[in-house]
């Protein structure tokens, strides 16, 4: 990848002014201390000292997440698979031949099974047909209604409210340590961007994710861009290294992710040739949050684990490594 | 667009440490003082004087530039043709069929007219079928490659020395002001991305343009990103606003172009809610660059300087108002 020259004045203002080792705040606070922890922290002290032999120019400092299970929760059904569905609903009226077919059929009679059978690209499928046909602006309308309405039916609270507090940290860690934080997901571009920057950080143009085409058009003398009903690029799997490849144009030294389809994301982060950081949330709190792997039809994590098993990667099992789920949960004592 | 609040104590404190006006040295030195520099100026201190009414958020000040004939020249050819014809004379050894076959042919018996009646699509055609093959790290080395060692014809430079002394100030001088510069190109963005850090100050990752598929392989035991002879996007006239939207996620306040190709995304810029600015440059200096406008081949400025004039943007008569052309001139005294 490309190297470029950071002027080292730069570097070690910026070490005096953000490392967090000798603090008295821990910055991942969430985090229980042990190796899982401790693997990221050497990671981000390795490459941000200036004497090290794994140190990386700022510049080069690009860490990417996953977004669906990795920052947010995913269950029971995809938050924007929700969405797509309350949709239907709302629209249901508009168009009285979705009675009687799928996808919609199913979502209009609550029947979870057929909807998943479909898959993860039926499921896209479903929010394209439903996402599209409004202008960019009225769709960003739109979902900052639904996220101001909608309510996590077993928490019930914005669905962005359910995004991991560790995770929250991790991002302002790395930030302060002069990394640039990237979302890669395989959900939709349009569907994450208006609140990102607010939840997590991460303005708009950081945000990458699957995406509809859009046509340009001048309507009423203006310039809009419509959504047309049809997918552009789907941002899973080897997508995701593609993506990087297009929009970052550099390769990540960090790579955060929680199920195969984040599987290629990391490979290609961990290709690079100096120092990387790979890590898999794994979800094992049924209590506090939810627990799956290698049988969920949501979020399934499998040849991704052994792989990284294998690897020596940094694997999360939330119900040991992680204090707190959502930052409305208390501390634990 | 997204509107996200910014602490008014960030503002100001920009505003104290990076307003320019009163400044000893003048930031825009290469631009003679006239209506033109001053709707610069006046655009920039409005949208960052928290008192105006047109004041933006930090965060929204994104500006969006075209790079051959806005940033960089693009005459006798397009740059990136220039490149692309050298890898066909590097390459017809292994390629007999060539000497036969057009666009090859043509390029191979240096027959130019020939070239060109393909238009933009048949020579962004060329450029895919030479660009193609190897993988994404292989090109940016044949690019590295390629500058360091050709000239252009007629100034006896590399080519990435023809970039305009004038842009390179204002682009500084927008950062310096909070803007996020981007490069929303026709050019290929693998082609860019090797060399605008440095040159441009615009990092791989706010560098849009033009691109071909690459595919996700395991070569070896290590992921790789094959570029395939297929184009992926063509980002010209409507692609522009269309990529603007996909990469940025934000409408630009500010936009700079110089052809008919630029025209949609000064449209989208100027249709924002708020202040915004919309910048044309006219080629009107055969002496020390090249004059060129409504019948060119390349970089035509034909509708869009209508509709400039009619709606009141600005136009860079380069001849009356850059005192310097690419950074090797003397200052006019």
């Amino acid at each position: 990848m490309t190297k470029f020259a950071v002027g080292t004045v730069v570097a070690m203002t910026t070490l005096a002014g953000c490392s967090t080792s000798g603090d008295l705040v821990d910055p991942l606070a969430s985090w229980n201390d042990g190796a899982t922890k401790q693997s990221i922290v050497e990671f981000v002290e390795s490459v941000t000292d200036v004497a090290s032999p794994a140190f990386v120019d700022p510049a080069e400092r690009i860490a990417v997440f996953d977004n669906d299970g990795t920052l947010w929760s995913e269950r029971p059904i995809y938050f924007q698979l929700q969405f797509a569905m309350d949709r239907v609903r709302a629209l249901a009226d508009e168009h009285p031949e979705w009675a009687t077919q799928q996808p919609f059929q199913a979502v209009l009679e609550n029947d979870q099974e057929a909807l998943l059978a479909g898959g993860m690209r039926g499921l896209l499928d479903l929010v394209m047909a439903t996402h599209s046909g409004m202008t960019t602006v009225e769709f960003e309308a739109i979902v900052g209604e639904w996220l101001g309405t909608a309510r996590h039916p077993r928490f019930d609270r914005p669905y962005n409210e359910l995004v991991f507090q560790p995770m929250l940290e991790l991002l302002a860690y790395l930030r302060a340590n002069e990394f640039k934080t990237f979302i890669v997901s395989g959900g939709g571009i349009e569907f994450m961007r208006p609140w990102t920057e607010q939840v997590y950080g991460i303005p708009p143009e950081q945000v990458i994710g699957s995406s509809i085409k859009v046509e340009f058009e001048i309507a009423d003398g203006e310039p809009v861009l419509r959504r047309l009903p049809e997918l552009d690029f789907f941002d899973d799997k080897a997508g995701k290294p593609i993506a990087i490849n297009k929009f970052i144009g550099r390769r990540p030294i960090a790579a955060f992710g929680n199920s195969d389809g984040d599987l290629q994301m990391l490979q290609w982060t961990a290709a690079g040739s100096g120092a990387s950081l790979q890590v898999l949330i794994h979800h094992t709190d049924e209590t506090r949050e939810w627990s799956y792997d290698r049988n969920s039809h949501v979020g399934r994590l499998d040849e991704a684990w052994d792989i990284a098993v294998d690897r020596g990667w940094t694997v999360v099992d939330i119900q040991n490594d992680w204090n707190r789920i959502y930052p409305f949960d208390q501390l634990k004592q």
